[in-house]
C-alpha cells in the first residue's frame, strides 16, 4: 500500500519552499502571538502583570524514536505535548511554540505532512499557535527540536525548588504506560523480523500504545489547580521517570521525601504487560520516562483540597534533607531510589539494570 | 599533543551530571531574567511597553560545520551570533538564549566543555543569559539548537515586510567573505588529505577564517540606528545570502528590488581569494552566506542620517513589485536575482551553479 501513495522529493520545493509548504495554514489565534512564522523571528505579547517561561527540546530519530513503528502523525502530537508539557509544569499556560526540523533526504515531502498534520492538531488541541521554526538538511536520521512559550502570572509561577517538610508529594494520571507501550513496539519489532507477514500482536493494550504514541497533554490539571486556588508549593513534568523527576524536586527544594509503592497509581494493562514480558511494574512507574503526568508538592493543609479535584494521587510526603529519598514497600522495607535518565537507554538495558 | 589532553567519557558524568557540569557558572545578569538553568522552564520579564521576539535555529555536524577543521571554542561563540543575528534583525535587543545538544558518545566532555567555552564568551561579550537547554545523545553527529530572546518597545519591532517604493537598500560590513573563508578550509582540507606533515596555508586570509570561524553579531548597528532615531521600514539578517535575503524582504513586502553590482562591499581578501581560486567574488557576495550582517531598508528621505552612521552602504532601491528583483551591472545589464539557500549547498555546488 505504501507504494501507492505520492512521493515528493524536499529538493522538488526547495528550502524555502519546504518552510511555506509545511507552515501554510498555521494562523496565529492567541491573543499574545503579534506576529507568527515567516520572519527573523516571532513577536509576542507578554500579558499584563504575567512573566514569560520558555523551555526547548530536542527529539533524535534512533533514540528518542524509532520511524519504523513510530506514525509521523503521532510523532508530531507528541513532541508538542512533550515541549508543552515543561511549560504546564511552572502552572503556566502554553501559547507558542516553534519547531525546528533536521530532515534527511530519504524522507518525501508526504512524510513531512503527517508530522505537520500531528503538530497541527496538537497545536489546535492545545490553542498553541506554531510561531517560528526552520527546516535544515540532516545527514543522518530527523532531529525535531521545539521551543515551547507560556506565560503566569508572577505570583503562579511554581518551581522546583519550593517543596517543604511535611508538604505532600502528589502526582496526576498514572505510571509505567508509555514504557511499557514502548516495550510492546520494540518486542513486536523483533517479532515481526523473523516472521513472514506478520500481524503485529497489540490487542488488549491499546491504552499502553496510546500513552506511548500520542500522550495528552495535562493542560486539565493546570485548569483545575486555578479553579480550586491551589498553588503548588513545587512541581515537574514526569519525563524521565518518577524516581529521577523526584529527586530533581529534592534536590532543588534541598529536602528528602517518602513515596509508598502502594500507592503509586499503575494502569491494569501497564501491570498485565509486565508480568506477561517478566518486568516489574513497580521498575516501568519508576524508571520509565515520557509520561507527561505532573509530579508536584502541596502544603500539607490542603490534603482535603487536592482530593476533591478527583485527579491526583498523593503518593507521599517531604521529609529532611538529610534522611535521603526512599521508596516505602508494603513490607515497610526502605528502597533508595536512583537517578536514571530514560533517554539514553534501550529497553533492553533497563531491563537488565533492575 | 591532542593525545596528552585528559579525555573524560560523557557517560561519567551521565546525563543529569554533564547538565550541570556544562551550565556550571551561568549565573544570569540580564535583569529580564527571573530564572536561568535548572527548572522545567525558564522565566522571562518583559520589560513595560516592550514584546519579546523569539528565535530558533538548529545547526548540525556534516551540514552547518566540518569539525575536522572547526574549532569547538569558534563553533561555540558562532551558533550564538548566529541566534542573537535574527533577534537583531527584528531590531530588537536579545537577552536570554537557550542551547539544546544532541552529542555523540565519540566526543568527550573536554570537547563540550571547548564548545561551552565559546558559548560563555559570546554570552558575555553580547550580554546575553544562557537559562536553559538540555543535553541528549544523538546517534550520529553534533546537534546544536538554540532560542534566542529578546525585547523592543513594539513601535521598534521591525518586520521583513514594511519596505516601500523607493526606499534605500542598506547593508552593513562586507559580503561573500564567510563564504570565502569556508572555501579556504575546504580548499586546505582537500589538501591536507594528500600530503604528510602538512600545513595549512592560510596566511594573508586571516580575515576570512575570523568571517566564517567566529563572526560577529551586528549589536553595534542596532544601538547605532537607536541613537540616530531610525527605525529602517524592513529587515533581515544575511545568513542565507544576498540574494535570498533580498527576496525574502521582496516577498514579504510585496516589492522589487534593483542593486548595483558596483556598489556591494567586498572585502580586499574576498576578492583576491576569489580570484586565486577562479571564483567570482560577485558569486561569493550574492550567493555565499552565514555574513551576519544586516540588510535592510529606509525612507529615501533619510539618506544623509544613514549615510553620517559611517557603518552601512546603500547598494540600490525598491521597486514596484511588477519590476521584479535585480543586479545592475556596471556596463547596465539587469541579472535576476534567484533564490540560493547557502546551508543544502557545497561549496562545488555553488561553483557549478555560476
Amino acid at each position: 500500500m505504501e507504494q501507492t501513495k505520492k512521493r515528493t522529493e524536499i529538493a522538488e520545493l526547495g528550502q524555502f519552499g519546504l518552510i511555506d509548504h509545511l507552515t501554510k495554514g498555521f494562523e496565529p489565534k492567541d491573543k499574545t502571538t503579534r506576529l507568527g512564522v515567516g520572519d527573523d523571528a516571532a513577536v509576542i505579547a507578554t500579558p499584563e502583570n504575567e512573566e514569560t517561561v520558555i523551555s526547548t527540546d530536542t527529539f533524535f530519530e534512533g533514540v528518542d524514536f524509532d520511524l519504523t513503528y513510530f506514525p509521523l502523525k503521532h510523532l508530531g502530537y507528541k513532541v508538542v505535548t512533550a515541549a508543552i508539557s515543561d511549560i504546564l509544569a511552572m502552572n503556566a499556560t502554553p501559547s507558542q511554540i516553534t519547531v525546528s526540523l533536521g530532515v534527511s533526504a530519504k524522507l518525501p515531502v508526504e512524510a513531512l505532512d503527517d508530522l505537520y498534520e500531528g503538530i497541527r492538531f496538537a497545536c489546535k488541541e492545545q490553542e498553541v499557535d506554531l510561531v517560528g521554526g526552520d527546516t535544515r538538511a540532516s545527514l543522518t536520521g530527523l532531529v525535531i527540536s521545539l521551543t515551547a512559550v507560556g506565560h503566569a502570572p508572577k505570583e503562579k509561577i511554581v518551581r522546583r525548588s519550593g517543596a517543604q517538610l511535611n508538604d505532600l508529594i502528589c502526582i496526576t494520571g498514572n505510571l509505567g504506560a508509555a514504557y511499557m507501550g514502548l516495550q510492546l513496539l520494540e518486542r513486536e519489532k523483533r517479532v515481526l523480523r523473523q516472521v513472514d507477514n506478520p500481524e503485529p500482536q497489540f490487542k488488549g493494550y491499546e491504552y499502553l500504545l496510546e500513552k506511548y504514541l500520542k500522550p495528552r497533554s495535562r493542560t486539565d490539571i493546570i485548569s483545575a489547580l486555578a479553579e480550586e486556588k491551589i498553588v503548588p508549593t513545587s512541581m515537574i513534568d514526569l519525563s524521565d521517570g518518577l524516581g529521577s523527576d523526584l529527586l530533581q524536586i529534592c534536590k532543588s527544594s534541598k529536602c528528602g521525601a517518602r513515596i509508598y509503592l502502594d500507592r503509586i497509581p499503575i494502569a491494569q494493562q501497564t501491570s498485565r504487560l509486565a508480568e506477561e514480558m517478566h518486568n516489574d511494574p513497580v521498575v516501568a512507574a519508576l524508571n520509565g520516562g515520557e509520561d507527561y503526568e505532573l509530579l508536584f508538592t502541596v502544603p500539607l493543609s490542603m490534603q482535603e483540597q487536592i482530593m476533591r479535584l478527583g485527579l491526583v494521587d498523593v503518593i507521599g510526603h517531604i521529609t529532611k534533607e538529610s534522611t535521603g529519598c526512599f521508596l516505602v514497600t508494603p513490607d515497610g522495607n526502605d528502597i533508595t531510589i536512583q537517578a536514571q535518565g530514560f533517554v539514553q537507554q534501550k529497553p533492553e538495558e533497563v531491563a537488565e539494570s533492575k
